[in-house]
């Protein structure tokens, strides 16, 4: 087994997928934005009211999913056919839990676009929270689950 | 205590650093990639070689910390006098240890932007290692230490 | 009747156009740029020139319609086929016209490509005259006609 | 009186600004977006929920305002001190004023990120409303005043 | 014969791509940096070690490709499915020959992703050695050959 | 003597420039595009219209110029405050020789902007004149001189 970014002279390459199909595919990714308990206290309160937190960071991600081939070296430019985030405020841990989903036709996938979306809508809630609450952590960024392509549907075993 | 990223009429603003004075800051930040040890391996072999995984995250990391205001949308531009990063690849417990530091001479901190160098950094060793490794999870992105502006030098108690 | 870019949470999202089919969609769009006669008359003077305002404008132009997914949160990353720019100075008025066509074969249609590439323009026009004529305003930005697409050919009712 | 963006060959360049000196610099711009009534309404509505369209204006036009250099070519790269937006709803007339004030501490004006964060934030809110009122026009762009550098304070005559 | 980026009013325009065929497309570029003899033992030396010039210009080299329709005004955006670099060193003449090849299926070619990568490549050697070599030259940048679209495969005479 | 981009790990970093005095920098660069005596001439006739190639090369350059910490991966963001190129039409020889001159006062030199400024204008011509001269070729990109910083004034022994 190989890393396939690897070319023959041991560089990076991004990886030839001329000759892969133009399927539908499909990618959902999570992060976690672990804090104290009066920092989510206080974004729960900001998301009655007009602009919150969460709305800059769920701009954020959709904006960040777009930058994803400028971000990550060997990722493919492509087209978006839909990007969206859901937030889940868990109290019992104080802390958010932040899910993207993220869409495209094409020949390769779009699972890099969907975990940069919530790691930078991550980044956002760690910028706008910082004066009130430095050490605030990010964690569980990960793959949920992806469809299309070769290798099909594919979900994480764990929940 | 407030949100001090949030204007009179409730949006998000650029917090205004004018009369803040130049001083010189630096920060410092980590992530943490957990895998299995199959791809720590492969990692580490690589590692041996010309062109590795490292050394694409690496340099991922420096451009993704220039490219921090373009991607958190409350962050000011600056300059960065310094980015560094270093990976320390845990055997014991298959887990690659992200460390940047960041400096600049400025109105306002560096956090974002160290924060943000591990955070693409890590990102770009999943992407890398995706092909053999999918389910492969980020962690404990975080601030460890700041100086310089108002509040000097602070570190945090986790360590 | 609702906005169809906000999701079940409140929220913006990038809509999902993956339903719909590949189409080659056309838009038009035009802002106008009011100005000082003399004003005026030295863009008209060096537009004889090598290197005049509009050159600078038009390029100005077609790089920003390039931009647009960077720039407008919710607008899809995608191909653009053909950029074009028409300037048409109004001596009466003292204003010059701005005219964009864009095409594209795509899920999605390009008016916003098309708005934002005069938009850029009339800005670039501002930029390089404000030295002489600080108080220039930019005006009637709208889109003028779009093709393509569900809803097919519609025009402006006021030309 | 000649325009000062042009060098000896007749090409536009960047205006060499080494020679002035590091002042504060205040811009303030505005721009107005007209619509149907019942858009401005729908509008209103969001604002009261919690992801509104004017948060993602706001937030489109203060990272527009970073993006200024990179968007108008002879603009220079700098460094901003505050970035503010404020959205005024006006009934009678069916229009969104947008006001910005930019702030830097440098060796040339931010007149153009003060103009560019009203325009695209008035692009965007255009995007977010187009599927119920593809006709609305965005007018008005224009500076409302500046105070920094040789010129000192100057304010538009128009109120 | 014309120069068809030029429009009827004189001004540079997008060419109209738009009833050109979807075809496969690759394209192979080169160029060649020239440095002193000490220099290029240099970097052949760290091309041992873990992190050595040539990977950094690698992955520039590859991220340059991606953002050729930012840097190049008349350049259509496009989808890229493949890009890699190979570099050559010659010790005779003391210079590294640098040869991409980029690919893509789309409306129009991939010369200026090809030229733009291998340019790029180049610039960062530049940069990572100009400490101890000032005065390295870069040169015979060039397509090599191209395949696809009307013109069908063509190869450059000079090799 | 080593390379300073290189850390203790063996991999590349950003250069830390925190203890450098600010100071002002000039720096000269070239690059020179060889093609057809008929591909010179067009571009000479064009040059007598409104919109040249070499007004759009121009352009392109500047802002290529800014988008150098985006593109050469270990550059510092920083702050340019005057940017201009000049193009010599070459009959004799049937090239096009680019001169820039980049200016900035900061901690660190703007060599790679200059070099960056030189090649992108180079390739934009490439670009608007490829479907005439395919072969083009460009060479002779180097630095010609710089002042500024610890080194002082140095130039070129090639002239």
């Amino acid at each position: 087994m190989q890393l396939n970014h690897i070319n023959e002279q041991g560089y990076a390459r991004m990886v030839d997928v001329s000759n892969k199909e133009d399927t539908f595919r499909v990618a959902k990714a999570r992060a976690v934005v672990c804090m104290q308990a009066s920092t989510l206290a206080m974004i729960r309160d900001g998301a009655i009211k007009k602009g919150d937190v969460l709305a800059v960071a769920q701009i954020a991600g959709i904006m960040g999913a777009k930058q994803t081939p400028a971000l990550i070296p060997m990722c493919h430019p492509l087209f978006l056919s839909g990007v969206d985030l859901k937030f889940t405020l868990d109290d019992e841990s104080a802390r958010i839990i932040i899910d993207s989903e993220v869409k495209t036709t094409g020949q390769t996938g779009v699972e890099m676009e969907a975990i940069t979306a919530v790691t930078i809508a991550a980044l956002t809630i760690y910028d706008m929270c910082k004066a009130v609450d430095r050490w605030m952590e990010i964690s569980e960024i990960r793959l949920l689950e992806k469809s299309g392509g070769k290798s099909g549907f594919l979900q994480s075993k764990k929940q």
